[in-house]
């Protein structure tokens, strides 16, 4: 059987008049689109607008929920009540649901973003509320975990379909956590450096760290970043070369894709 | 077979610590709650929570979108375009299901709030947009409007499910719109008075107008208010009127219910 | 040379349509209103109508910033930066003066809000932060601060006019911290033993906590609350049995004032 | 006496994390920089920013308020009672005064925003509700007005000390108002086009409309946009021209500078 794999970014982080991203480029290289619900980016406009082409082009859709949080782009920590958290993600998935079928698509995968993913990947009970809330909604949704961090571990002991996540353009610590940014080497800006590492640790099933550690790892999609040309030039890096190494390039969404 | 009718009122309109209106006391009596979906009222706690409650007592849910305008309650007039109508709908509604099912209930009917009801009143291309919108993503839903007024004109060429709503306590001009409530009279306070005119209402199929002019109308559910304690009273003395008289109360989300 | 005092509640905590606290009776009683800008409570209508009743009754007005969280009345714990935090402060102060000069008064004095008061009473750097912004925009406004804390350091640390506060309801660590309102006893209920206490204190010049510990404090001002019947009854207890303890009752934007 | 003129352009409308126009271009050509207030597009640190940077290069600082709506830019119409309009007047201009301080300025000007100003344009209630809260507020600052239309008559009618404004890029009709945007020619886009006609209006001391009519207009400032390379190049070539022909271009909040 050939090996294959998913390519997603965030996508429609768009917000009223302001433009972000550069989403028709991404929509040419990944197989999934991970959608901001309206919160902490995206309007009812925006999201109704990405989504449309991203069915047209045959990628994948899905919820980007985060902090209600416009002016920090979700990427400030608000502590909220499980409560509050369980009923922010029914309410961004729901929305995002609608949109995507007045689209004439559907929500296939489910992925936190910014300040609430870290903080999921920290406190796995944040990530069991958010999860499940989820889950509940659409049971079949797939959804998006740091591989081999505590939200795997969580996503599989609520019975979730999930897909474990890679970065293109991270380092990691040994423990499979991503390097914080603030420290030198945490982004990888070469495209030929980020393919070569992508391909390495998709063939190795494994996640290799800034030590050279492997950690083993199910990979079933790499994230890729559109914000900056050479953001855009990594994603075409990483796609070709996984594709001249016979790893198809498959969207999660497709029926066919075993977990 | 017996004359049936189904009782509606606004709820769900609380925001954050901010209280409004007696949803306990209106779900005692009312047989369907129309539930702010966090444009103009509510968030998605409030949501949560109103949603559990009426799903306990066997109460119809309907989402009540608005326009985005928390500080004005809705009660604004804001210029949308058609784009933007028909995605705030989307969005609004497609929240509202999910909270509906993670409540264990699910959206049965659709009313426009406050001024965005008001607009859809008077321009059919706004009320055309917005229950088109609601049909694409609920095609079974059932849309509250003002009886024989241009919104069940649209409604009906639409092919839509709708409801033919009356006011308990507003007088109605010869066109079967509201008597607009700067006017002496336009508001009924007299619980015993509302009763008895809904009850006439109800059995002449016919709206009557100020001016004692009687306009066919299909009536299936009568708006209620809970805002003030007088209105409370005034809902339960419509019900009780209408129980006496041999018509009952049932609400539009019941199977057996047809239009 | 007679001893003074001020009483301080917040005010202003309405937003739009919805309406929060007893501003009217509280007005009868404080002598300073701490006035919610806009970002967790509050909107320019609220501010405009509250900001003219203090002025007709002759009492002070204050700028009571929070974060940027209407859901959460400000009251959850968001991560700002340094400079997120010190735009905010100016931003929230400057549109509190603009609409006390139209109102015919001014603002005398600041006070933190909700989450963002107990993280600058734990962390010294965002009272520094806070303080310094309200400073630089108003040298002469008075920063209220709970009395012998490390909020006390900040602002006499930067030679800021302060006023020491001391809560009329609620029970004291030995540090002269807040018992955490989780504890049972942290909230005092009785009015009679509230005013004795604050009497006590303010004869003292010295917190005295749940163990009995007295802390030497500069009281210059208490916290008086109006969201309950029963937070009414306190204020009004505390307010008679100091007069009657003739300790005179004095608005810190009093000029004769004494710092 | 040498004639001289300003140069004013919107700034400050990036909004969080999303950036629009271009600040640094612009503040290298014009005079007067109008910068927003937070609600329908700018926040605390954004004015922040550009305040810093605008005293920097000795271009003056204008509050430029719009309605509350940051989804539409503040170009959709909101209908807003007199009270709603003057405290939210109130609110930004005192915001905007207090960051400006920050920033080592003052506010020197004010104009209004998108569809206020146009409803301003439209309803003359509308500006003298929104004149008059700023001249409250700021009795000396200049409102922006466009020449030798209703919103001047206001400003003079009120006493408002003012700047009569046109536009470089823009068609007017016969009665000074600008062409709409969706007629042929509204907008125009050729720099030395707009340079010549603008050089002519200000010789003339008139407004000249696209069938030619001749209106008398005190021109004291002209707009210039940022949003495009080619509005960049317009305001530079309409500089270029002023200056080769000895009108001098100076700030409206030049001291000197003489109503």
């Amino acid at each position: 059987m050939t090996k294959h794999i998913d390519l997603n970014a965030d996508m429609g982080e768009s917000f009223g008049d302001w433009v972000m991203g550069n989403d028709p480029a991404l929509l040419d290289t990944v197989t999934s689109a991970n959608i901001a619900c309206g919160f902490h980016a995206g309007d009812p406009d925006v999201m109704a607008k990405t989504m449309r082409l991203a069915v047209k082009r045959g990628v994948g859709i899905g919820a980007h929920p985060g902090f209600a949080d416009l002016q920090g782009f979700g990427r400030r920590r608000i502590n909220l009540s499980a409560e509050n958290l369980r009923n922010m993600i029914c309410y961004q998935l729901g929305a995002a649901q609608a949109m995507a079928r007045a689209a004439g698509g559907q929500i296939s995968h489910f992925k936190l973003h910014g300040a609430l993913s870290n903080m999921a990947c920290e406190d796995p009970e944040i990530a069991r509320v958010c999860y499940k809330a989820a889950q509940e909604i659409a049971p079949t949704i797939k959804i998006m975990v740091l591989a081999s961090t505590p939200m795997q571990d969580v996503a599989e002991e609520l019975g979730c379909y999930w897909a474990g996540e890679i970065f293109a353009d991270r380092a990691y610590n040994d423990d499979a956590s991503l390097v914080d940014r603030s420290f030198p080497g945490a982004v990888i800006h070469d495209p030929e450096q980020a393919a070569k590492r992508v391909l390495d640790m998709v063939q190795r099933n494994a996640i290799i760290s800034a030590n050279g550690k492997h950690i083993a790892a199910q990979i079933d999609t790499i994230c890729m970043h559109g914000d900056t040309p050479n953001s855009i030039k990594i994603a075409k890096a990483v796609k070709s070369t996984l594709l001249r190494n016979e790893i198809a390039v498959r969207s999660l969404a497709t029926a066919s894709y075993k977990f």
